[in-house]
């Protein structure tokens, strides 16, 4: 997990709403679980705008990790993110700007990441992970924490421990 | 191939550049090896603008024969297409409009083809085919009628004859 894209959620939404929701209430749920379900197209929206990935804040430690793994590995980065097709062009940028080792041929945008052959799947949705077995690690993530994951990597700190 | 993408290359070129370059004179080669050296830049321009894939004309056949396929296959559209990011959003309204049975979980950006695990590849370029064996088929374009391949594909109608 490379960018707090739910940080900029909540930002919009609590603007917008005038609520003072926090990350901290979507322990063990996604932001999906949590808002009425009638506002589930407005947190779309703002995932499919052309700009919002101009403004989403990176992970903490996910821009040095990368560069250091980068020299040992050969990384790819995987979206899922073809859901929000207006977003395409400003994720890029965002791995343009902000992951200079990762070039246009080793970013990947997929749905169903099973499809991808990698050695080795880091994601915060144990859906992508399910056909990568022990090459498979759960990414903590607030809306993760409650499900028991037998390979779990906490923080970018805990993948350079691990891979680095 | 599904989406025609050097005719538009063309009579855009041949539009700035007061020239009469035909298909035909592709015979063999790509547009790269055609044109001359600095004009690579206003081709790639041509390809990476955001409404390029607004005005593609579709390969004949392309449409039907993905239709008569998606009943029997799950087919996905992989394109290589991240060298032009500002394209994504209008290549994936693309598939969209003249592609309903592709959703978007059935499309994939990538430019490394032999990362995506699939039964069969169909495409023009060999390079993408590489690692795909007797599963990869050349779909014939101008640029490839003098490579050599085993398993070729010429148009539609043979990838219907071929799997429908």
């Amino acid at each position: 997990m490379i960018a707090d894209s739910i940080s900029l959620i909540l930002d919009k939404y609590n603007h917008e709403y005038h609520t003072e929701i926090t990350k901290q209430s979507l322990w063990g749920k996604t932001v999906y679980d949590l808002l009425p379900e009638v506002h589930i197209p407005v947190i779309k929206n703002y995932q499919n705008s052309a700009d919002f990935y101009h403004h989403v804040p990176l992970v903490e430690g996910a821009q040095d990790a990368v560069a250091i793994l980068s020299e040992k590995y050969n990384i790819y980065i995987v979206s899922a993110a073809l859901e929000f097709p207006n977003s395409l062009s400003a994720r890029y940028h965002f791995i343009e700007t902000h992951f200079p080792s990762i070039s246009w041929r080793n970013l990947i945008f997929c749905a169903n990441k099973s499809l991808i052959k990698a050695h080795f799947l880091i994601d915060d949705m144990v859906e992508n992970l399910k056909d990568f077995g022990k090459s498979g690690f759960l990414f903590t993530a607030y809306h993760n924490v409650n499900i028991d994951y037998p390979s779990r990597l906490n923080n970018w700190e805990e993948i350079l421990e691990r891979f680095g």
